[in-house]
């Protein structure tokens, strides 16, 4: 398959669904500058890689793309405030992201954080409002899907590892331990949020708990192998400690490489329809920008 | 009825339900100081007036007060994240709160962020999963409410509301026109939260769409007038412009009167299962602190 086209094609549904929701509609208007703020990094965006996940997801247990639509937006909607937190002068202090100013340099600080603040809750507004009717099992795949968000979101995993991940005092130590250690940061900063994406994906597409189980796992190691990738095509311009500095470029590849292998097994008898899954998940973890 | 002892009881319900709660249980555990950043300023906590406000509601409609913890729960996280956030030296720049450092004070400014957001995210995995077992009409009463609290704590609502308080250069002004403007900036800050909380909990005790619709309009002046009284007893250490500042503390006083005559005319013919959810109000508006 044409992996180039798929992700065009999905990633303009995700756009266009994006771009509809942000401005958030309510009784009140939102104020323009939070709106402007809001928008900065979200549209047009990056690769959409979490949600066009979501919706290979939904295509390998037999579902639309289109069922995925609500947390696809969702997760892209929290990966967009965590970026924008992230660059904060208190955290990472970044000034620039994907060629152009981070928020807080392009607005100012309260924005930012106020921007964050405002993007986190509208991924919930978004995805508890995607429950199309109220046929029950529907509205209980959707809550549930709430849940693993937010868990995916909170102080066990995203929140958790960004901080585990700034307390890092440096990237030097007995190796295994502190490869460890890192991974799990990768684990729960990075992995947590794309794993998020596939299993909501997939249960809004109609998987049942042992697919979902399988889904756990898959992104688990999808998301630590592209973590591996995307800090080997950052090389020089990290923030904090990465595999790919622990083990050196090398090793980190050969790491992925076997993370991509074994999560692909998980899912190897699942047929043609989890293809656009299995090349997304290749095509994440070895893409050269 | 004794209101003081009803906050008191019910307050001690929702502080056992938080302090479970936090740290978030999950395959991994947050990080220590992240988990102590969480709980500074939500155990002990403040007097749980939302979280009350949810149980009184729940009980005006019919329904108990536990059926209103996981959105009181809830409510009092968002409560507490964004008092955290507001506390940040980009935003209010306040050292003090409850008589004690803020977070980023006590802690610093990236955990102050970072436990602020996971506390969000936490709102909405602890409503997510107050659904108890899987009887239909209660999961979509719950999915609701996640709806709702995520507007509520959105960019319309609390967040917008926040920016637009940032943005008012002054507090003088052609008289009518500025109080129209703040108090729209108060029903979106903090009226907004106190509806959620009061709606929620009437939501998740049974009530039907013409009760919820009453009491969207009774949480929005109630919460008005909530904030007038609060900023007449903070007279002198006010962040921002506030109703009192416009209209002088008498003139201030009359209108949360008015607003509450208003809001308890509302539920008047309630009979006596509202009572708490009125006196409640009545207590949160005419405190002395």
């Amino acid at each position: 398959m044409d992996v180039a086209a798929y992700f065009a094609e999905r990633g303009a549904l995700v756009d266009r669904h994006l771009a509809a929701l942000v401005p958030p509609r309510g009784e009140a208007a939102a104020p323009r500058t939070l709106q402007a703020a809001m928008r900065h990094l979200l549209l047009p965006g990056g690769k959409r890689l979490r949600p066009v996940l979501a919706m290979a997801a939904s295509e390998a247990v037999g579902g639309t793309p289109e069922a995925a639509l609500p947390v696809a937006a969702a997760v892209e909607l929290v990966h967009t405030y965590s970026l924008i937190h992230d660059d904060l002068p208190c955290i990472d202090d970044d000034t620039e992201r994907r060629g152009g100013p981070t928020v807080h340099v392009a607005f100012d600080e309260a924005l930012a954080v106020l921007a964050g603040d405002a993007l986190l809750a509208l991924a919930f507004e978004v995805l508890s409002s995607g429950a199309s009717g109220s046929a029950a099992p529907e509205t209980e795949r959707v809550l549930a899907t709430v849940g693993e968000l937010a868990a995916a979101a909170g102080a066990t995993a995203l929140v958790g590892g960004q901080v585990d991940d700034l307390a890092l005092e440096s990237c030097a130590g007995p190796g295994d331990e502190l490869a460890e250690q890192v991974e799990s940061i990768h684990r729960r900063k990075s992995a947590a949020l794309l794993t998020a994406a596939i299993t909501g994906g997939a249960r809004l597409g109609g998987a049942g708990e042992t697919e979902l189980e399988v889904l756990r796992r898959f992104g688990g190691d999808v998301g630590v192998a592209f973590q591996i990738a995307d800090d080997l095509l950052d090389q020089g311009n990290e923030d904090g400690c990465s595999l790919v500095r622990v083990f050196g470029p090398e090793r980190a590849r050969a790491r992925a490489e076997v993370l991509l292998d074994g999560a692909l097994g998980l899912i190897e008898a699942w047929g043609d329809r989890a293809e656009p899954l299995r090349e997304c998940a290749r095509s994440a973890v070895r893409r050269s920008r």
